[in-house]
């Protein structure tokens, strides 16, 4: 008799124009070649309908739209969703699963950068996600003008973060490096200010060195 | 030299159907001719914009649509948005503001009839609601059979609460007769099965009890 294993659960984080949803996509193709059934999905708007509908209210509008405090809240209502809808199957399959944000983007615009406080959002994460944190989350790094020059190069709306401006960014930025700090077992950071193909080396070599510790 | 005083804040809640907005309405004209500058409101949806677009996610749609946990989150997320823009500005003027429910039917709704939990509901209300509960709270109690009979009467979209059935009402209204014995001091009971005049004259009393032992 086997005991059945809970699939491995990824989260990739980092401020705006940082590169998550191009490493996330290499990380998915290079743990299907080492045997993964790779689930790839995002926040906000992961997991369905409901959660979709929550990051077009999010993520459009001008940046005053909400308060920081309804903002963390509807970022749980989508966790939330995303969790029952499409985390927790999956990783009860076995699936691996890596998003493109989680958690900490919420502690991290709206806990620390957008001023509702670490202790709600602390609040909030011990509710709704309890004892589901990713495994291994990676914090992509770059300077918020970096970040944010990229981020503005592919502009096509949703851009009510970016709107926020340099000193938002900044802040958002601070509060990842803290958030990893708080963490290190959890979250690795990776310099992500260099090109696609240096970041990816460095985001390789941090998640194989996670698998071989954890098999 | 005066200081001001935070004006008067009270909730009216019940199921679906027990007649809360018309028993608000008379309140508010009530009050009125007693010299109170009133705001009426409503949840979820009061308090500009974003609370509004969150209510029209909540009340339509299948009744399936969303998990209790994201419900809970998006009406505390609505509930942040009234509180900041619309309730507390208007007690800091000393006006009264009369609410066509509040956070109790958050916590009937989602937390005790929908499953996601009293105390998981008591978190969010912590972190958001805070000190800031309504100073009354008529919790209008009807049977479901009639508050259902009543609310298909004026039936016109929104019915994503009513849509969940007979066996869910009643578990709401019997969440809101355990909530109002929890609440003694805050929460009075009204009889809504009756006729609108004489419900109206229950609210009344209520209410004017409740003003003479505050004066």
């Amino acid at each position: 008799m086997t005991i059945a294993r809970r699939g491995l659960f990824i989260s990739v984080e980092g401020a705006d124009g940082s590169g998550k949803s191009t490493q996330a996509r290499r990380l998915a193709e290079h743990l299907r070649t080492r045997g993964h059934v790779v689930v790839e999905t995002r926040e906000p708007g992961g997991g369905g309908e409901g959660a979709m509908a929550i990051r077009q209210l999010l993520l459009n509008g001008p940046p005053e739209r909400w308060t920081p405090a309804a903002e963390a809240l509807m970022m749980y209502a989508a966790r939330a969703e995303h969790l029952a809808k499409l985390i927790r199957p999956a990783l009860f399959d076995g699936k691996t699963v890596i998003t493109d944000r989680f958690a900490d983007s919420t502690m991290a615009y709206q806990g620390i950068a957008g001023g509702f406080g670490a202790t709600a959002v602390a609040a909030l994460h011990a509710v709704i996600v309890g004892k589901d944190d990713p495994d291994l989350t990676l914090v992509l790094d770059v300077p918020a003008d970096i970040g944010l020059k990229r981020a503005g190069a592919r502009r096509g709306g949703e851009s009510r973060f970016e709107d926020k401006g340099p000193a938002f960014q900044r802040a958002v930025r601070d509060a990842f490096l803290a958030i990893a700090r708080a963490a290190p077992a959890r979250c690795k950071v990776i310099d992500a200010s260099a090109d696609e193909e240096t970041v990816w080396r460095a985001v390789a070599k941090a998640v194989d060195g996670a698998l071989q510790s954890r098999l």
